[in-house]
């Protein structure tokens, strides 16, 4: 945890918050902070900057003379298009897509997606929330992504994508057939959607539909990465 | 498990394998194999190819009519060298590490790795090798990875680290103060040694001993990074 992110209702006022669970115990167990001590705090949505521990009970921490003055990290131009990973993958996943700053998540089904995987308690609002939080305090970031879940491709593709994408979107799917090389250190302002398909792999059905909709299909190399390896692969290649 | 790897004792001659175990259900629970199917083989250190499933017994399968000629993909030019991390992350490192085409590891001592980490069951040899072909078969990969273990960093750095290491090789440290950007497709024939410090980073005394082995700070951007996905970023960017 290199920040703490604190949410609208962990504020007592503009400049004191308390934190509880989690967050407490990391202040006391991990950090050993003391009373009197600084911590790097952020705010959801908002910025970042420092607060003096000012009281440490049994499972609470208190935060005074909150400062937030620095802006987030810059995000990434990107949504990223994830077939349903299985649920231990998905919640390391993510981590990992708040960690490095993408601000879309569209988690879809495909043919090869195991419909169980559906079922998981870490796709509920608050298992989600949870992990962004996580990954957004590693990489010192406030900006929480934003989260769509699509159980139907075909009419996700056809019927919705296309309004959810700005306009001129660099539009890829991992995928390595027929394929040309994963871009390398695409401009910033380049807005980009990024296709990674299940365990397998997507269909040649998928791809087609993918394809109709102006996705191209990129390879990232000669060696199959598990999804949890391509994220941060890809998105390395495309934003370095 | 895109490939089922053979070591030397899995041949029962230079055509014919026998699995069990963990093999032998992967091919019958995932791939649901039934006999007379092709499936692709590599041989541990040598090429890939296909074999035929013959025999499926209660926890043992037979391939035969094994056919090796496809040369396992290309290997990174790199040293890693991975400061102990905490032994979940170490598990799954170890195959990504593997599955990128690493294929010289120091996991080393540094001031900020904990101490118990080092008592984790997951170094002894029989589980590194396990991780290993985990994702050496993930990748398609044959060639495993060497592991070198070293408990004290400074006569590590100071004593054996210049004989390690090929004569020019680039040697950069994951360190983002007063760091350079992580340089962005190297040259293939290039040797690299990549250090990554654990959790909290290296110690200014540590630096410092890197950097009079001629280790360059490089930074991987404003976003701090867990070491799992530090690492596949750092590769993604050194080698694209």
């Amino acid at each position: 945890m290199n920040l703490l992110l604190l949410t609208a209702d962990q504020f007592l006022n503009d400049d004191t918050a308390q934190v509880s669970g989690r967050q407490a115990r990391h202040i006391v167990e991990i950090h050993r902070a003391e009373l009197g001590q600084r911590l790097r705090v952020g705010r959801v949505n908002g910025c970042h900057g420092q607060g003096i521990v000012t009281n440490i009970s049994a499972d609470c921490v208190t935060l005074s003379h909150i400062s937030l003055d620095q802006p987030p990290p810059t995000a990434l131009p990107l949504t990223l298009l994830l077939a349903m990973p299985r649920p231990k993958m998905l919640r390391r996943l993510l981590q990992t897509v708040a960690t490095m700053g993408v601000k879309k998540l569209v988690l879809h089904n495909a043919a090869r997606v195991e419909k169980s995987f559906w079922q998981t308690p870490f796709l509920q609002p608050a298992s989600v929330h949870e992990q962004f939080v996580l990954g957004l305090e590693q990489a010192r970031d406030t900006v929480m992504p934003e989260l769509v879940v699509e159980k139907r491709f075909r009419p996700f593709v056809e019927d919705r994508l296309p309004d959810f994408l700005e306009k001129d979107t660099r539009a890829l799917v991992a995928h390595p057939y027929d394929a040309i090389p994963c871009p390398v250190g695409l401009p910033g302002n380049q807005p980009v959607a990024l296709a990674i398909g299940p365990e397998g792999g997507y269909v040649p059905f998928e791809i087609d539909l993918l394809k109709a909709q102006g996705f191209s299909a990129v390879s990232l190399g000669e060696r199959i990465l598990r999804v949890e390896t391509a994220v941060p692969v890809a998105l390395a290649r495309l934003f370095n």
